[in-house]
Parts: C-alpha cells; sequence; structure tokens
C-alpha cells in the first residue's frame, strides 16, 4: 500500500458492492465500510478493510466515499440523513459517489449539499450485473464536475471498462434510464416473439439462429431468450429491482412532460409477473406473463 | 455455364430482386425474368437474362422460379393468377420460391397448389435489407418440404449467408414475422430513450457510448440510433414496408389468438408516422413521431 | 295486409334477425326469407313468411331485401356471389339493405354493383342487441343516398327507435365502428377499475354506488359491471363478434392512417379473452383478463 | 345560529372549496378558515366567517376542519405538519375531514395520527367538479370509522347528494381513484372515436346522435364530446390535475401490485397534453393529442 492512495469509503456491500470493494481492495487501497448486515462483509474485513457503525463514521474515515444500496428511500438514508448520513461526516475536498441507481433529483440533491459542506458528489450507476463487477467491466455512467470525475476516476477504471462522464449532477442517472428504457421495452418484443413463434410451432432455438445476428439482434435476445427457452428464471437481474428501476424512469418522465407510451407498456407487464409472486426471478420471467396473456403455460 | 445448372426464373426485380438475380447470374445460372417494369431489368438482361412477359412464362421456361415481390396481394397474383400465374407454368418438379415477405396462410396455400401440380414450393422470406442483398449476405427463413430446400440449396447459398430450414411450409414467414416483432418493439425503446436522453440534457452520441454495448444495446441502437442522432432519415427499410409486415404478423396473431400488446403499439405508432407523411422515410422516422408526442420537435 | 306495403326480403334469422324480420311480419309486411339453417327460420314461415333456397330467389320476390349475417365474408357472399347473391337477384328500382355489423368498404362495392344493376343499397347496422332487437328499440345507423333511405324508413321505424341518415355509402359501418371504439376502450376502464378496486379491498357494489353516476358514468359501467360482480358472463354481445367488429374497426383505421393505441389495446386484450376460451362468453368477460393479469382469479 | 351546530374549520378557499365552504356558512354554521391567498376568501369572511392564520389555528378553533386543497404535499403540510397543521391543533374529539383529491397511504397516515392525538379523520374526496359543488350535488367518497361519519354527516349532506361511506381509512381516496380510472380510459376511447369519425368523413354531431345514448353512451362522451366538437378546450377539469390524480392511482397500483394498461397509456397520453402546453386546459383536449398523433390538425 503506498502512501499515495486515498483513503476510500464504503458502504453497502451486495453482490455487486462487495465485488467492486473487493477490487479496490485488492488494488491496494485502504478502505473503511459499512453495510446493514454486518456478516455480509466479513470476507472483505478479513482481507484488511477497516469496519465503521454508520456512513457518517465511513466518511469521516475517507477522502472518497462509495456507496450502492437498494432504493432511492437508502440511498437518502446514506447520504443525508443529518444524524448518520455520509455528508454529515465528509471533510472539506472529500468526494461522494453514489453508485446506485437511483433519481436523478436525488443526485442533484446530495450533490448541492455535498458542495455546501465544501465537499463534492457524483452519481456514478453502473451496468453490467453480478458478473460485470466481480470481472470488473461494468459500464459505469458519471455525472457531476470534472474535477470530482478526475479524482474517483483511478478508482472507477479498477471497476469499470466502459467508463464515460455523461455531463452535470444528475446526468450518470438519466443515462441508466436510457439504457433500463431500452432494455424495458426490448424485453417486450423479445417475449412476444417467442411466444408468436412457439404458438406458431416453431422450433425455437432455430429461430434464433435465424434472427439473432441481424436487425433482430440485441443483447436480451442473446442472453436471455435461450434462458426463457430453456425455463430458466434464475435471477441475473431481479423483476422487483427493475421494475423500481421503471419506476425512477416513469417519474422523471412525468417531471419532464414526456410520453412514453412503451416504457409505461413494459412497466404494468412487469407488475404483472410480480403480481403473479416473480418479484424475485430474474426479468426474463417476463416471458411467463406474456404467454399467459395468449392462454399460454410457458414453464 | 455448365449444363448441370438448373434453368431459373426470377420474379420482380425491384432493388432486393435485382441484386439477388444478379448474383445467380454471376454464378452462371441460365435465367428467364419478368417484373412490372421491363426498364429495371435491362441491366440484367444485358447480361445475359432473358425476358418473359408473365409469371407463367417464366415458370415455362424454369426449373426454379424466386420471386420477390411487394404485398401479399402481389404473391398472390405472381404464383396464384390462373391466366398468368407462375403456378400454372411450372412443371412437374420444378420448384417455386418465395422471398417476399408475406402471409404464412398463402405460403401454405402456394404450397398446396403447386402439390397438386406435381411441383413444390417454399416461403423464404429474407432479411438484411439492400445491402445484405447487394453483398450476398442475406438471412434466409425457409419454409417447406426437405426436397426442395435441398434443391434450391446452392442457390441460396450465393444470395445469403444465414440460411436456415426453419419448417414445413409458411414456416420462412413466420421465423420473418418473429424477426419483424423484434425489431417493432425494439424500436419503440430506442426513440423513447433517445428522447428521454435528448429531454434530460444529455449528449447523445456520449450516452450511446455507455449503453451501447452492454444489456441494452442491439442492432438498432448501434445502426439506426446514430442516424436518427444525425437527422438522418433516409429509407434503408421503408416505413410503409414495416408497416404492412406488422399487419401480417398481427393479422397471423388474432388468427392464433395471440395478445401482442407491444407489437401493437408498434403498429399504431408507425401509422402516425405514415399519416404525417413519413411511409417512405426509413424506420429510424419512428423518434419523430414519438419526440412529437412529447412535444419535442426532432428534426 | 293492405296492397301498398311492398314485398320484402330477409337474409339471416339468428337471434337479432329473427326478432327484427318478426317485427315486419307482425306489421303486415309480405316477406320472402331465407337463412343457412332452414330450422331457424320455422317459427316465422309458420307466421306467413315464404321460404327461398337462396339470396338470389329473395331478391327476385322483393323490392326491400334486409340481410342480418355473421362476417363480411358471410355479407359477401349474400350480397355479391354472382350465382346465388342478392345483387343477381334484384330488379331495377330495389333497395338492398346490410345490417350485419361489417366493413365500410364493403359496404360501397355492394352500393356500387347495386347501382350498376340499376338498384340501390344501405348499409344500416345496428346497436341495442337482442334486446333491442325483441323490444324494436334499436340504434340504426344508415349510410346510403337519401332516396333509398325515404323508401326503407318504414320499415326502420318497425325495427328501431334511434334511427339516423349518417351519410354516403359505408357511413353506416363507418359510425357503428365509433360505436364499437368507444364500447372497447371504455370496458378496460371499467375492468381496470374493478380490479383496482377489489385489491384495494372496496366492497364493489358500495363502489358503484358512488361512482355509477356522475363523470365515470357509462352504459357499460351500470350495465355489465354488476354483471362482472357477480361472475355472470352470460354473452349479451359475444366476445367473438366483438373481437370481429374491433378488427374492422382497426383495419379501416390502418387504411385511413389513423393511429388508435387504446383501441389497438382492447382488441390485443380481447384476443387474450379468446385465448383462454372465452370466445363465447359475453363482452363482461374482459375482467377476468384483466384480474390475471394482476395475479387475481376473479371467478 | 343555533347553538347546537358544531364549529367548523375549512382549509383551502379555491373555486371548489369556496362554494363548499359556502354551503356551509349559508345553512348557519360558524367557520373559522384559512387559505393561501387571503383574498380569494374574502367574500366568505364578509359573509361572518372568521379568519385563521393558519390551518393550527383553524383546528384550535373547529370541531370538526374541513380541507380541500392542491397536492398531496399540501395535504400533507396542513395536516401533518408539527408547528402549523391542523393535527397539531385539533382538540380530542374533534374530526379532520379531507375532502382533495389525495393519496389513499396519506390518509391511513392522518387518521393515525389524528387518532393518537384523541381526536380522529376521514377522507372525503368528491367529484362533481366547480358546478357540482356550487350547486351542492357532489358526490361524495367517505373512509374512516363510523362515529366519525356521523359527526359529519349533516355537513355532507349539505355539500352533496350522493354520499356513500366505502370502509375504512383511506376507501374514499381508493374510490376516488377508481372513479379517475373510469374516466382516463374512457376518455381514450372518446377522442379515438372522434378522430376515426372525423377521418372517415362523418358529421360529428350526427354521429352522437346514433351512438350517444346506448352501450357506448358515458357522460364523458354526452358532457365533453360536444366541448371537443366545438373547439372548447375551456377547463371543467384541468389536464394537470388529472395527471396529479392518475399519478396516485398508478402509485397505489404498483404498491398493490396491480396491472393496468390502459390507465397506464392514459396517463401516458396525457402527458403529452401537457408537454404540448394544455396542463391548463380541461380533460377535454385530450382529443388534440390523439388527433395528432394521426397527423390531424383538431383545433
Amino acid at each position: 500500500m503506498t502512501t499515495e492512495k486515498p483513503a476510500l469509503g464504503w458502504i453497502g456491500t451486495g453482490v455487486m458492492g462487495h465485488s467492486m470493494a473487493g477490487h479496490l481492495l485488492a488494488a491496494g487501497y485502504p478502505l473503511t465500510l459499512t453495510t446493514r448486515t454486518r456478516s455480509k462483509a466479513e470476507a472483505l474485513l478479513e482481507r484488511g478493510a477497516q469496519w465503521a457503525d454508520s456512513p457518517r463514521e465511513v466518511a469521516e474515515q475517507s477522502q472518497i466515499v462509495f456507496a450502492i444500496v437498494g432504493y432511492p428511500a437508502d440511498v437518502r438514508e446514506v447520504f443525508v440523513d443529518p444524524q448518520n448520513g455520509a455528508i454529515a461526516g465528509i471533510a472539506p475536498g472529500g468526494v461522494l459517489v453514489d453508485m446506485t441507481t437511483s433519481e436523478p433529483s436525488l443526485a442533484v440533491e446530495i450533490h448541492r449539499q455535498a458542495i455546501a459542506h465544501g465537499a463534492d458528489a457524483l452519481d456514478a450507476p453502473v451496468s453490467g450485473g453480478d458478473s460485470g463487477a466481480a470481472s470488473g467491466n461494468l459500464s459505469i455512467m458519471i455525472g457531476g464536475n470534472d474535477a470530482a470525475v478526475k479524482t474517483v476516476m483511478p478508482c472507477f477504471e479498477i471497476m469499470g471498462k466502459t467508463i464515460v462522464h455523461q455531463g452535470g449532477p444528475g446526468a450518470g442517472q438519466h443515462t441508466k434510464m436510457v439504457n433500463q428504457t431500452l432494455i424495458a421495452t426490448g424485453m417486450i418484443g423479445v417475449c412476444e416473439a417467442l411466444v408468436y413463434a412457439h404458438r406458431a410451432g416453431l422450433d425455437l432455438p432455430t429461430v434464433l439462429r435465424s434472427v439473432g445476428s441481424g436487425a433482430a439482434g440485441s443483447w436480451s435476445l442473446s442472453n436471455l431468450a435461450p434462458r426463457m427457452i430453456e425455463g430458466d428464471f434464475e435471477p441475473g437481474f431481479y423483476v422487483e429491482h427493475f421494475v423500481k428501476d421503471m419506476g425512477i424512469a416513469l417519474g422523471e418522465a412525468r417531471r419532464m412532460n414526456l410520453c412514453l407510451p412503451g416504457l409505461a407498456l413494459a412497466e404494468q407487464l412487469y407488475q404483472s409477473v410480480i403480481a403473479k409472486g416473480g418479484g424475485r426471478a430474474g426479468t426474463q420471467a417476463l416471458v411467463n406473463t406474456v404467454a399467459e396473456m395468449s392462454g399460454m403455460d410457458w414453464d
């Protein structure tokens, strides 16, 4: 460990956060962390991370504080809470980095409060899922000021591969909403296409050989359609988290007076997945709902 | 030209048909052709193709007859018409191949009539567009009997790269409908995502750097979003042809009692493109309609 | 029976046609009829109607010929068939009246052919269902020329209560499509509202007391919501007939380049009803499908 | 004024609140009021109402406190604010009545806090609009306990005609959401039907004569379609308020895991109305958006 490396803080050691924090530790950064359930952080603590009892305490020990938690309410709690939040603990010159997929407007608020404390803040949600986090191949979408981006960039480069500074505060979250909008509506197409193909009597893997690589091709088709065909609904990304994201996107769209009927339809169909008990399935479970609407039992 | 090559017939020399027939000529096949407007076939005639005055006459000269025309009504006319249609002219043992995107049920009917004449028929629609036709890189989706597929395969291999026998009569058309369903719904997502990004103040090419290669990625996003951003609405594939295809898919879906709300929404939005004068624009013109719904003038 | 009354013809004695023809017989008109299944006409024959073996023979005996059959293909057969159709049999000066809900463009074609035979034709679809037909309280929406409307008006006045000449040939059918578009989209609202109310733990009849008579009120809410609540899915109007009508409306909309996302959604949801076996249920069965999408077993 | 009448409080004197409070004054109730802009209350003050500077002060003077304000955030402020809210001022035994259209979950929270203060609370949103408020003909949908309903009933009977106790706390708000869901989806149908009729060349008032009174009939068709036809977009109910209500309904639906694609589509289309500058138009302005989607300039 060299003395030049800044002291880092980490809040949230779920599946993704655990991998990401581990990469920073492995790169030799000193790391103080907290998370809701201490046992989930044990492996990191054994590798040299320091425990702190609250986000505030994490921030008091750190020059850069990362968080990746669950819902916007969690983000608000770990950053904004006047007693225990990270903003209350960060020293002037520090940078707070929220990597949770959360509300752009909340990112703006955190940024404003951080600036008021003499610190700075970035929103930097990611895509790439558990496997991207594990392999350090995430796409990181960043909103905030240039100086803060420059400060944090060496850390981002350890965690991700596609690292793009998208604009001012909130721009990272907005970019993530663009990402989820693309996925959501495309998923309707993948599911309807498979349901059509099945009802038409086609052999689904054979169909994918024809349609998978041309103008109809997509990541979802290549990666999730095979799982749908095999009836594998193990979560790469939980339905309930995807619904959270779509809710954020639709809320922002409402605030910006956008008319997005495709996204709205996707969210309603995913509500159906949850209503039928699939909230903890992977997003590919949408095919069950779409199939049932056509009187088909997909499983 | 070797004597082993079967005599081919070709009906329809639009942009795609012209390229495809040209490849067969170049490969040394004898070719008799007809098309609605003779001038569009001149270049092929100069290269050695023989002219015929009707699909029937084409069929009378040919062992394998290909057609790629416009609408299902055109397909019906060139194959089924009792006076001038290709079925009336094909000799026993011949094979009729419809490469138009058309109705699965019509493919089944043509196949049945061809069999009744002692001949056979395949439906073999393609994807890949003008450029795929020009470069011989089409995806060809085939429905029909094994024997006929085997007979025609050497020709398919000259025209396409991804050549898959999908099943019995109509299976090629059904597979093409799957292809179009994927594209249609995915296009809503691409347009809504760009409109969201623009309203949120993001720089669109920068956004594509973040979202283009991960779970949100698709052919449409990589190939059409940049044209949308540049305001380039030149047709790779006409809106009005796409609407024809979606109409076929929805008609088949109705016949099979499928509930496909995403495809239905896509078709209505594309009707809007036509209503606003964009029928001869490329499919990427959907972004104009989606933007206008949010009070945005995209151009 | 007075000698001034014109000889009438009637084609199609389903539930509605039987009632309507019966009213004309009761009013003293001489009536020649045909229908697909003669046994369904027995009661009318016993009351003095004359049997004919084909629509053409009906027309040969009649000055005014009414038809109310099933699908546009049936309409085409009974009017346009060159051998046995009514147009082939109608004498100059006669009037053909199609009361089936059918395609506006087919109405225009029948009108044109009738005129070419020196006769005339009206399209005059109805709403009001079995009970309206039985009680002579139908709403009749008429397309065609003034003179023909005047000729047939005494008969219309026996069958209906709200009788409006909407315009030239096809205008009656278009008006019926307007009627069905209103019902279709409104039905989504009724079903979603009940599903919401049930999930929210409200008592549904009590809810109807609050919302039934104000700005949320509609015929469907007053008449069909109570049946939904009681689980009574007996057909007042068959789902499969409603889907036929929506298919016509969407086809006309496509021809006129209209973007109607609400109607398209309604049709897809009703396809779901059919897919689940509800084609011969009443239109109120939509609530089952909407409830299932929310993971609720309505029955 | 008799001594038996309880002292009333009133918060919010917008168009509806002004009329409603005026009826109570006219019936002889002593009334203390507050509102954001005092000038809007002048006429009521001249008629004998007493001014108070905050909701808390209103509550301190009153046995029953009514509020009808704008958004859920306003409801929260006037009731829940620990400094100036009505809950802080209400005496044991008092009843707080929120007549704003607001969130069911907020109604539950207000009720819980009121009970904790020894008071009680009802949610009692209304439908019927300005004219219903002016004429005392509102539909009042009530959630809360029997005892509180009984206490407030004499006042409700002065303000409304259809007064229904729907269930426990929140049930009034849920019933209002049912009401708005019915209206929202039905409005799509009215607009699409008119756009279809216009494009088909029909005369719109004549069409309404055929379809207005049968199975397609609704309050919206009878009352708003004529205004759409005349191009009268004066607000009976603001688009932006309707969008607020749909947002509440969709939020509750999300919380209850409901799939409501029709309501979601309606909300998106109404977002389009706002995006095009129609937020302060009446809800009938939706026809402009629906017409524009079909390339039609309705105005």
